[in-house]
């Protein structure tokens, strides 16, 4: 299991709806903002991953639920775990939150492909992420 | 449980990323354009829910599956059901698929709540649409 | 200068942002929707101009004007046409419009470019569609 | 004429599209992020603007020349300054650049209007930043 990553995300014009709340579909931006943050902090990035490692990091199902909705301007902490992970997938656990506000939580299931969509094995940098 | 209602989408630039693939948020938004139309279908669509019946149908969870990848210009079709209800809230399953691949699948839970986020009874004619 | 072609779009809750009508960003997708439809109507697409002609058309400009806000759930007619050409290049008038009423009007120009992002002529089908 | 102010945006997957690059309507969306946080830069927001001086400020036209694409993981610096105004509206230049090359440059004309539409004075911290 790693040690927890914490991102943060302004809620603008664009992420919310007529509703007056933030579009569920797009909470899902910020857990992939989140998650791709979380591998800058290793030096990482998904672009030197495919060009350089040959993988893409794809994500094969995500459970949400929906707690509490947030509003045009919130400031969000997004909280993102690795919580298993076999030979070629890890899974994350992420919360976001607004001050001591559960907003949503999600579990995001992610499997290493190479570029004809194979699963291959987790490089290892992201393994030493993984057992931090 | 109601009758299957099918919604064709069609993949446009906006949708996909530069992983040549369809965003994984955005099939959201397509799960949610499928279950407005099934509304839509009814005679009903949110903003009368809203307008005449003081309801907003809201999301509290998806769980949704990634199978295969959708690209550019790609045709989908998305089947919609509601599988189960309660007095408040109902769970749909939707599969979006490309001729006879599964793209993904997903089962939604929403409820119904007034415009102070209390959850109400579902309206008639949706409980109509369960029932069919 | 080409023939008018017209598409329609559907105001779903992922256009609109909390000040309750369609954000203004996502006219842009409505836009590029029409466009790509239009090509569409002469039995190409963006990918078969890529794949079998090596040509991608990009927008080197945009110049839009908001008229009046669209909302949920509105049905909303796009007009295209092409107004001008150039070897490489040509203008489009796009109008969005909901019954009588003018929504935004756009100008936007396309250049066709190679995979290495040289401009190049525009394929023949597109410039018979310009004739037309 | 405001003083020049500054805001960064990293390119996730979310704005990318499958050309590779940053899709043509997301940048209108980093340039609203730019102009939010621009007003927050003197201690106002969207929501106090509308809960406190009952004014939104409405975009009316978007002038865009996209010059060079961006791409995932590229991180764009924005400027945005005030160039004009009248009593209701003032217009921006704002620049998308990385690192020396331009990407794109727009002109946003901007209207400060009521909860009814009605155009009304620009509110007078946002006259003081037009003064910069």
């Amino acid at each position: 299991m790693s040690k927890e990553f914490f991102f943060e995300v302004k809620v603008y014009y664009e992420d919310t709806d007529s509703g007056g709340v933030v579009y569920y579909a797009n909470y899902l931006k910020f857990l992939e903002r989140a998650r791709s943050e979380m591998i800058s902090s290793i030096g990482l990035n998904n672009t030197k991953l495919l060009n350089e490692h040959g993988v893409l990091v794809i994500v094969k199902s995500c459970n949400i639920d929906y707690k509490k909705p947030a509003r045009l301007e919130d400031v969000l902490k997004i909280s993102s775990k690795i919580i298993s992970s076999t030979r070629t997938s890890f899974a994350m656990k992420q919360i976001i939150s607004k001050q001591s506000d559960i907003i949503s939580e999600a579990e995001v299931k992610l499997v290493c492909i190479d570029s004809k969509g194979k699963p291959v094995q987790i490089p290892n940098a992201i393994n030493d992420l993984i057992k931090s």
